[in-house]
């Protein structure tokens, strides 16, 4: 056959693609020498080689068949136990009927999508905000609204009079999707008193927040408390707040094991939808971070972790500074991957990608994270991955592409 | 919040559950000794642990990052490349455009189920069929119709009828889903014969084969042979079959690492859906996977794998004859899992396992796999995981079950 188009949903008709990952296939494809800042990865210098070896090992001695055996949809019982602890040390009290894994946050999303999202609702989101969660929205054929952030997260305001203005238009808006805590890609840390705002807005409202929390560890201590990364969650009294979070960026990603904390009726949905999406989480790769959590390895990662990436922080600041000048402007990154920066008047992100490239680096263009198609000025540095010097080696190829005249617009 | 319904989507109002991950959770719940003839486990005794343990440990060595890093949505292009050395033993040819992995071969069905079932689509099954399938498309809004099954396969005169009268009365008809080699439940082998017929009729009729073969590899020496279990995909001259298998009954199931085998136009489109879904197949899975294909480990599996289950077979065929002589018939079982038994007039399945329960043994009621209403007179009894006195155990607990007068009504 030629053509499979007669068999497609209208779903599988139209599919929204996920930017970064198209990004990380032109990683893979394209030879020679590419520094990106592209791809959100963590820094696999990084991940406790040691103590996973040796807790596979010992599980994978053959005296507990469970190791690899089929198991529970919701996740390895002492595996959610453990969550619930570390919930707790975020200042969220979750009692196990709360809990449950998913394979990675990407399938939070996912799920919120299914169970949440009919055709035609609105989701609110922020201007920009993580393209997964685009993707996967998206594909719930929801409309996503955008509200502008301040330099201290969503401009409350402007979230409220935009909710009113599409429920008078006749709209289903039930959530907010958000990322407080260094949000990819601002790399914003939303302020203290605008999650108390937004949960007594929610409710107000009668709205869900998803928050969404990869980065809540990563605090850099120069600008950053763990006091300010406060979860939502942790003050949601009216079951208002479904929250996820994930071993990605303090364990390893190679491991798909992240989770959610919500109102128990909400869980038991996912649950039973997740049975017929992949029936249950890696069942090693959940052993593996039980126990790294049980022997405080997850615990003895957090201080380094912001160490490390504190300073690729500082590497990519100084060097855009000297590279620069003031050219390139943004809000300083407290914590996390991602630093968001605005590109000079007349200088838009697309062409730059096409000279970047040919200059040897890559970035993730602004427009992608932006659902109200701005964003042109924008692009998104990640500083987690490359090296020290290559982080200076990939600003200044970023700095000789954008010397080319052609990249004026 | 005491009700969240307002905030569901039709589909999170209306999600079907699996029966067989429900039953998993009885077990799991229940106290007591209780043997399972429920789940369709493989035996932890059969898995490669030193193996597993040899690979896992060089592999976390910590001197390639990528073992636990964020990878590519199709898959470790490595394992790709040895899938499609696999596909080959069994008479497929494919390309790396061709392939991609899945977490699980469940992930596959649900990728079929969001690209290509549209609301309304009514899908062809066998009666009975696999429960997972049976949830995953049911969750897409469509109906399913459900064909009889001869002692060698679906019959096709039924099937043909059926797609002529559903295409008659205005429905869309695209796919037919089937478990060719030892399906799940009936433990059926389909014929070289009629699957020679199903791909000329699949072409006739414009219709695509969802092929599921989780079990071919484990076929009885007795009475089967490789050649008996050659795929459809296999002689697929117009790409007509979407072929799914999986790891899981042949290493172990802990690992998520299951692969389809189509078209290159449907591998793009369930690329693009699992990007939004869980971006990839857990990486060190795929790792342990791979090495184990190059290394011989899978190769070395078969035939032990498939002198385990006969021999856990013919434990059963026995202990059921000399329990319930003639009150129980069923079909020989050529490799496989499963074993699909009729009870005696007037016992219904449902009641039988209350009983049954009381009595220490579990197993899964017929009508969970029989979309058209049928199956109350049927029980799928699982061989694999109970040990042999297990299964004679499971059986004298059975038949003391049907023994009690309630059960008949």
């Amino acid at each position: 056959m030629d053509s499979y188009d007669s068999f497609l949903s209208p779903l599988g008709r139209n599919l929204h693609e996920s930017v970064l990952r198209k990004m990380g296939q032109v990683i893979a494809s394209r030879t020679g020498d590419l520094i990106s800042f592209a791809a959100g990865y963590p820094d696999p210098m990084g991940f406790p080689w040691n103590e996973f070896r040796e807790i596979a090992n010992e599980l994978l001695a053959g005296e507990d068949g469970s190791v690899l055996q089929y198991g529970p949809t919701r996740g390895y019982r002492p595996l959610l136990e453990s969550i619930v602890g570390v919930l707790d040390a975020r200042g969220i009290r979750a009692d196990l009927a709360e809990v449950m894994t998913t394979s990675g946050s990407q399938q939070g999303l996912d799920l919120t999508a299914r169970v949440l999202i009919a055709p035609g609702d609105v989701v609110l989101v922020e201007v920009p905000t993580y393209t997964g969660a685009i993707a996967a929205f998206r594909n719930a054929q929801c409309r996503l609204v955008g509200v502008k952030q301040d330099h201290d997260g969503i401009n409350i305001e402007e979230l409220d009079a935009t909710c009113l203005r599409e429920r008078a238009a006749g709209s289903r808006v039930n959530l907010l999707y958000l990322v407080p805590n260094f949000q990819n890609p601002a790399g914003i840390l939303l302020s203290l008193e605008k999650r108390a705002r937004l949960l007594e807005w929610a409710e107000r409202r009668n709205i869900l927040i998803i928050e969404d929390d990869p980065y809540g560890d990563l605090y850099f201590e120069d600008v950053a408390s763990a006091a300010e990364t406060r979860p939502l969650k942790a003050d949601d009294r009216n079951g208002r707040v479904v929250y996820l979070s994930t071993f990605s960026k303090t364990l390893a990603p190679g491991f798909r094991v992240a989770w959610v904390a919500a109102p128990a009726p909400i869980v038991e949905r996912f649950d039973t939808a997740k049975q017929s999406m992949d029936l249950m989480c890696g069942i090693l790769d959940q052993r593996v971070v039980h126990q790294s959590i049980v022997r405080g390895v997850l615990a003895r990662q957090a201080t380094p972790l912001r160490r490390l990436y504190r300073m690729r922080r500082d590497v990519m600041e100084q060097t855009l500074r000297e590279q620069f000048g003031d050219q390139l402007t943004w809000i300083q990154p407290k914590g996390g991957f991602f630093l968001w920066a605005s590109l000079p008047p007349g200088c838009a992100c697309e062409p730059l990608l096409a000279k970047a490239m040919e200059q040897g680096v890559i970035f993730v263009i602004g427009s992608a994270f932006c659902v109200d198609g701005s964003g042109h000025d924008r692009v998104r540095l990640s500083f987690s991955w490359p090296s020290p010097e290559r982080i200076r080696d990939g600003a200044r190829r970023l700095a000789a592409a954008m010397q080319l005249k052609a990249v004026r617009t």
